[in-house]
């Protein structure tokens, strides 16, 4: 196997370019062999192969900067740069990241994970090089989804702006993780299809020569026509109306045609874009003829491509999707947007049933926000899906849109707590710090996935502002389903065990967990109260104002941040109540990124277990027990 | 006066189209008095007399949904809906708003303050007419500098995925607040001075009817040159690559031209964009010559131009722009970032100074912060430079690009706290409760002007992750500098006066009036201990634990929202150590939007005075001596 020789960018240097593309072939074996047991972003990956041969065997890493759009492409990357015995470990606890990662090796020079930042650090690397008088490469990978994240079109602008030397390649399979949507992206579609610019170009240039023998008048207008031509002549003229220098469209599979155009690119000193067209799940038929579903994938068989199925009742998301379409039926108000990610929302039901209420806007988190403030200024009752990871990118027009102008958006906040092997750039572990300070806003959990569906009832039927529901991306626990779920009073909480000794406070998936804790500890008579708080905003004052007569000592347990958490919100009442008896205790997510593993690991991790709970209410019991002797 | 007659857009309909240049004028003549004694946007509104005229000339507001992006540039359109006469109270409390505002007039339909909204606003509501069988126009109205937001390239992207009916007015006059910068820029330059399109157009369609007659290739490859003579014709060509039909340039000083564009483009069943040049300033010539100082403008002499010079200390902002020509002349890693506010900033010596250093990347807060970012990675010290409303535009970067890959920025931010007149879309109030909760973070605030200075010595030497110094928009004290301001060890707090009856834990201006409040008690017999609580985070737990130590009640003040504040920060360290006998009081802005007035009748209004605080701490102490017989 070549494979086998390439521990560096330099031994693939050595290979004669004939080799390549059989590297090629063997690298996508590697890939669809190894994914099929820990999954992982397979089709991205594939279409990625020649590409990612192609820049390493041109330019110098790390000396020359590759940045990885997302970074979840980069897998190719990291089996050239001696990490191909670690892809058992592919996103597992201690295992080799999914993404680009800079503790991993020297060649990871850029970490992401939330998309269309790579322009910005390619602007800033190019700067910093040209401040520090040196002359490395600079090469942004980014794919035609990403490029239409506002971030990235701002850099872009700045990047033209700039003009200094760097190459960003448009890495384009015709879809981001969802089918694309955009102008921008019916403006690609015409640039690939228009195989005829070279061809034309010739023709053009043939008969200007034969014009200026039948009449003087076309030379002497010829200067105003040039901008006309060069339209003609250039498919991506809206790059260079940018500023930045525009090769291609070139066959992202074919290593000969990449480095021509590479080199070619190179010469040009100032910035350039490189129109690459890549087949997303390239060299495996299962994931060539559905992309989408094999963007992200568990594991596989790879003979037939079935794909592990998980058991379980069903997930948070599924749930979701099938209660909007219950209420969407019922209320002709509901209009759903999603920032490109109608399956991972799992809207693709409501969307095949209401075609016309369904927007996906594309990788346009701020937009997406700020349209619904509008929608539901208008009368309608728009249904931001969105993950907790990425509504970060509206927090702005969440303040400033929406809350501010008291707009009726419903906020479907998937993906709230650990996500498991996404890691760190994917943790919806900050939206509680970061909406709960703004005015206007409800923010609820559920404890079950029934109780989501009475939260969505809830939603629809408040008029009052904007109210978000934030859900984690695990299964339900299988209850019972109401037949007609029932609105729940806005900031009422639910004491779902009785106990007089400590009282949790629980939120989403930790009330299982209090509960699993009260019964460990019922065992030796210890008896803790469990309180379901499923608002988190507003907070049940009056349960609070009672716990406090009753001075019992609170726990208050969340897969979040604990700066600036649900527990926060408790102290800070207490306090502005001038109650300062209470003994509160916070158990949350400590100050740190916490990485890839299993969600359970990272619960571990953060002291989230029943265990933890148990531990931290016998200490509190004692403390209590102490206090009365 | 013509002006006189007009109470609704209906009494201007009345008008005869040769009324409306001496009602432009009569308006003009209104501005310059009027704001010569509030102050207010003056040279933007100047600008859109004409255009504003011509839209509520021709459409039905508010039927039609006019939608201003940012809105400070409505008051023509506030003067022509009935509220010529509260321009008395312009930015004042209970005042007219210097912004759109939905409480003043059925004809206000979309509030903004920060940029680029208005493209997103205008889809959401065409969608909801379309969804709800209306037949209305929606006219978003958009300056050139708020088209490279991201937020509306987004926008404009979902825009001509959609095709609805809509008009974008792009307000081109060649700046935002500062000259603009960018590709997008430069494209619009391109096709403003490019008058001959219309003339080219007729000469090359003459030629193309004598052509055919020659040869007929040209018949035949003329499909091919479909869209290369597209581009020639068309000047706008890069909106209609976005999907929007392309009207313009027009003068936007010319009444009847601006009708008769809109009324052109009102007969496309599509989105369009009618390109609109306007002079900001546009009949003053002291604005019409420096634009860019006029654009917010104090209350001056209408004769001479004269503006009211502030008396006082200098500024925070000046503070530092000086602060940081210094640091920089001995640090050459120093660069500075800014999207769009040079001025405001406090930039502009920097900029003369190192041109090389200074980066104006456009409205782009999202880009500017990714960009620092990689700036930092490679080895600089980017000092971004933004005001805390506007760091809201870029949570998401912070989180994920800065703070995550614990890069060395050094964030500027501006405008912490009350804002005074711009009111509520610009409170600086929301930063450290957005910004606490991400891990690698340093975040300090100066009690001030000097400590201002240690401070950015203090950021400038850090060299372990982002630092971030938030200062108000208030004159400094008048402090006495130091020469060479010293460092201030990460996370040190400062006792500023004794007192063992009670501490107060102050931040930023609210030192001084924590002082002010002892100094009151003083004379009572009362001793308040002061602490200027720099440090946001980390919190100086030494001096925390002592105050533990000592029992001693405490009063958190804070001009910030009391949610996730400094004095959450305190009660969560409190709980997370087991401390629950402490006695903490939170004193800082309650859960609403503040609206525009005085900073310190926003103040008073948030109960931050030294009188609440005396008032405060006479309960406080009344308790504790309760306790203690």
């Amino acid at each position: 196997m070549l494979l086998d020789r390439i521990d560096s960018p330099a031994d693939l240097k050595k290979l004669a370019l004939s080799d390549l593309p059989l590297l090629a072939q063997e690298i996508r074996q590697f890939l669809i062999e190894k994914l099929s047991a820990t999954g992982g972003h397979l089709a991205p990956n594939l279409g990625v192969v020649e590409l990612t041969l192609a820049l390493h065997y041109l330019y110098d890493s790390p000396r020359d900067k590759f940045i990885f759009d997302v970074g979840h492409q980069a897998y190719v990357h990291k089996i050239l740069t001696g990490r191909m015995g670690r892809f058992d470990t592919l996103r597992q606890k201690n295992g080799l990241c999914g993404f680009v990662k800079r503790a991993e090796s020297e060649h990871d020079v850029w970490e992401a994970g939330h998309s269309s930042t790579s322009l910005s650090a390619a602007i800033g690397m190019a700067i910093s090089r040209d401040l520090k008088g040196e002359s490395n490469k600079v090469v942004a990978v980014i794919g035609d989804g990403a490029l239409t994240g506002g971030m990235a079109l701002e850099a872009l602008n700045h990047i033209g702006h700039e003009k200094r030397k760097l190459t960003v390649v448009l890495n384009d399979n015709e879809m981001s993780i969802a089918p694309n949507v955009g102008a921008l992206h019916n403006y690609l579609g015409k640039v690939r299809s228009d195989k005829t610019y070279r061809k034309a170009k010739e023709e053009f240039e043939s008969l200007l020569r034969k014009i200026p023998a039948v009449g003087g008048k076309l030379a002497k207008t010829a200067e105003r026509f040039k901008d006309g031509l060069k339209y003609l002549v250039v498919p991506g003229m809206l790059f260079e109306e940018f500023g930045l220098k525009y090769f291609g469209p070139v066959d992202g599979h074919d290593i000969d045609k990449l480095l021509e155009t590479f080199r070619q690119a190179d010469k040009v000193d100032g910035p350039v874009l490189v129109h690459v067209l890549t087949v997303k799940g390239k060299g495996y038929s299962p994931a060539e003829a559905d992309s989408h579903k094999w963007h992200g994938i568990t594991p596989y068989k790879i003979e037939s491509g079935q794909v592990v199925k998980p058991v379980g009742p069903p997930m948070y998301t599924e749930v979701f999707g099938n209660a909007l379409i219950e209420l969407a039926e019922k209320d002709e108000r509901i209009v759903a947007i999603t920032p490109a990610m109608p399956g991972g929302s799992g809207l693709l039901g409501f969307a095949k049933k209401f075609p016309d209420r369904m927007f996906d806007v594309g990788i346009a988190e701020q937009h997406a926000a700020t349209m619904s403030a509008a929608l539901a200024m208008e009368g309608l009752k728009p249904v931001f899906a969105v993950y907790s990871t990425f509504l970060q990118r509206a927090y702005d027009q969440v303040v400033h849109d929406i809350c501010r102008h008291n707009a009726n958006v419903i906020f479907a906040i998937d993906r709230a707590g650990f996500v498991g092997p996404d890691g760190e750039t994917h943790q919806g572990v900050y939206d509680i710090a970061f909406l709960r300070h703004i005015p206007n806003i409800v923010l609820m959990m559920p404890k079950d996935e029934n109780e989501l569906r009475r939260m969505m009832r809830t939603a629809v039927d408040y008029d009052d502002g904007p109210i978000a529901i934030r859900y984690p991306r695990v299964n339900g626990l299988g209850v019972p389903m109401d037949e007609d779920p029932m609105p729940i009073p806005i900031g009422q909480w639910e004491t779902v065990r009785e106990g007089d000794y400590a009282a949790i406070i629980a939120i989403g998936p930790m009330v299982q967990v209090a509960e699993e804790a009260a019964e460990l500890l019922k065992r030796e008579g210890i008896g803790i109260r469990v309180v379901n708080a499923r608002f988190v905003k507003p907070l049940d004052e009056e349960m609070l104002l009672g716990l406090a007569e009753e001075r019992l000592p609170l726990l208050v347990l969340e897969e979040t941040a604990i700066a600036g958490g649900l527990g926060g919100a408790v102290l800070e009442f207490y306090a502005q109540r001038q109650i300062h008896h209470m003994s509160v205790s916070l158990a949350g997510i400590p100050d740190l990124f916490i990485e890839h593993a299993s969600i359970k690991e990272q619960r571990v991790e953060a002291g989230l277990t029943a265990e933890n709970v148990v531990q931290e209410l016998r200490s509190k019991v004692a403390r209590v027990r102490q206090k009365a002797t």
